[in-house]
């Protein structure tokens, strides 16, 4: 290792692997249901209420959370008929305290590197990830330094980031380029990574399905469906169920599906292609801000874990289709960030398709809440204001 | 009751009062622990976990909720030497799934309009209450009207209620005029009202002090601190608090004050001048926009409950203090709207005051997220993008 506590010598990202010795599934389940009603420990958190199978031995004074996860499972009639399943859910993982599912793995992030006397947390990142990262860091009484690349400010994007006191650097480059500066000199910086290079995370993240399977008594549905950026969310999905199945948590393993945006797809061109090695794709281009990225760091995990080990599926989506997505599930009063909206436009593709039956049942995670990206959101009006009375508010709505 | 159902003949608001006949509040609690564990039923709502105070005989196929409330109750050192108190809480009501302390309300009035029979709901306003408001309809499978003052708009605002499917109507006038036209037409218009009017929201509300009692084991800090705006809040934590004593659930009263940014405090200066008839501000005018109200619906009975009933204290702060306050909420991590940061600035002056004594212990109730209103917060760069270094980049950190 050189320079980043995270990278093997192969240049590939380390992962935890735990050799899971004496875990009772029956009893883990019993005492985390006694957990449920926690409301002012850590164990409140819908991430650490997991700990047994998340980080075991990190001491509870080092644990930064803000009872994280612990977010709605949604059925919805409109969104099925939509997609043509049975019966689906939406994870609303949009509804943690940043308001995006990186809080699930950055819980576990940042208390990992507290335990290792960090007092200085970094990563690169205009987006969801920098706002979780200067939201934990700044609760643990540390300091966030945060890496902007010159070329993508977006002012919305970083506002959340700097109010909770990260201190912004912009760059000369690309995302790619402030994540190999991290790697090579976060050391010398004192600076702890939390970009997605970070197994913690992925280990954090993996508590999205698990919560998921505990609010379904233990029984997942046919299908679970995630959005794929950086692709540590399809990593943790695919690395968590693995273990719920392994350890007797579940009795049967959902099958996968990731779901990306046409214009960032080089996992699904290569999965589609039946390789094994991903050719970036130099100009990422799509209106899910969240999901625009053309190098995505987890690959190599993301292919073991969903296609390997899983057979899982992927898919592209257009632009378009998410945003008829987003506007349906908005319209539900659940709501989301286009680049949630990615899984539902997905899984009608595959039930068009034929991969999904329509007798199946399935789940998708709804990654960031709609408040993250109204920019995006088309609304309308009467064009000029009216003076107002009976008939002219009935003559308004009689016309809609 | 002419025009709409809320309002008494003699122009006040009416009011939920119950006999609470037949309350036993140690099974009660045993009750709502139990209820903790739940995640998949109307039960697992922070609001209706109290449902025997809030609604007891409403029939559950009518609930419509998204768990609102169960939101962190959150210690913070920073703030409490900030205000000078012994020991500070944070209760984020901004955690709710629209962002904002208007859910627990919301969630109420929805499902009294839809037991009802309505399918159209409605209410005047620009910020969280109509987001609120169009989040809960569409959830139920209903409709949702907006009126939006013509000489308020302002796009950011509208742009959640605009996702979540309300219908907007931009109108001549002030929101005042709006109020006044859903008070005489809401009735023939078949639209059930959701302004601050209606008097489920406050029984809604209830249960945000319901919620933070429970979570300390039902002993309250010496302090509540809130903001004032429409004044319903302030009247839910009155209301609230007295029926926690009256029926045995606290056993002592805690002091309550309300805060208003001066701008738009007509509240606190009748009560500074022993008054008991308010006089509209009639250009209210505070940063922090959903304190921006002049004429507070709910004036008479937060004046019963807060000043009467609890002699409750009230003050004014300046919007530098409230953007002062909430940049430090923001930069502990817990993070919020400037209203939110009022309560924090105003216990601070109560402390300088001698009104609240250093010893004392207090919860502000932060009302919404961060999110709704990122153009406020300031943020800074180096002011061109740097080339990454390990030098210039030690250069930037060692000058912050």
């Amino acid at each position: 290792m050189v320079g980043n506590p995270f990278i093997c010598k192969c240049g590939g990202l380390l992962e935890v692997v735990r050799p899971w010795k004496g875990i009772d599934s029956e009893k883990l389940k019993q005492l985390w249901d006694n957990r449920l009603s926690e409301r002012m420990t850590v164990y409140a958190s819908g991430v650490w209420r997991y700990k047994e199978l998340i980080y075991p031995e990190l001491p509870e004074p080092y644990i930064t959370t803000k009872y994280e996860g612990n977010t709605g499972l949604y059925p919805t009639e409109t969104i099925a008929r939509y997609t043509g399943v049975r019966q689906l859910l939406l994870k609303a993982q949009s509804e943690n305290p940043s308001g995006s599912f990186k809080d699930n793995g950055m819980t576990v992030a940042v208390s990992h590197g507290r335990s290792l006397g960090y007092e200085r947390f970094t990563c690169t990142s205009t987006g969801n990830t920098s706002s979780s990262l200067a939201m934990y860091a700044a609760l643990a009484g540390c300091t966030s330094v945060v890496y902007l690349p010159g070329n993508h400010i977006s002012a919305s994007k970083v506002r959340q980031t700097a109010a909770y006191g990260a201190e912004l650097i912009l760059f000369n480059g690309t995302y790619d380029d402030g994540i190999r500066f991290s790697r090579q000199y976060s050391e010398p910086l004192g600076q702890y990574v939390c970009n997605s290079m970070n197994p913690f995370r992925i280990e954090g993240q993996k508590s999205i399905v698990y919560e998921m399977a505990h609010q379904l008594r233990w029984e997942l549905p046919d299908w679970i469906v995630v959005p794929g950026g950086a692709l540590s969310n399809a990593t943790a999905l695919g690395k968590g169920l693995l273990e719920l199945k392994q350890l007797g948590f579940i009795q049967k393993l959902p099958r996968v599906a990731v779901i990306q945006a046409e214009g960032a797809s080089p996992f699904h061109r290569m999965v589609s292609l039946g390789d094994t090695s991903l050719i970036p794709e130099p100009q990422p281009m799509t209106i899910a801000s969240a999901l625009n990225i053309g190098n995505p760091p987890s690959w190599r995990k993301a292919l073991h874990y969903i296609i390997g080990q899983l057979q899982g599926v992927t898919a592209s989506v257009t632009d378009e289709e998410i945003m008829e997505a987003k506007g349906l599930i908005d319209r539900c009063g659940i709501g989301c960030e286009p680049a949630s909206a990615a899984p539902v436009a997905g899984l009608k593709q595959l039930v068009r398709d034929g991969v999904v039956h329509p007798e199946e049942t399935a789940a998708c995670i709804l990654t960031g809440h709609l408040l993250k990206d109204t920019e995006v959101i088309p609304y309308s009006y009467s064009p000029s204001p009216i003076d107002l009375s009976l008939e002219a508010v009935n003559g308004l709505l009689s016309r809609g």
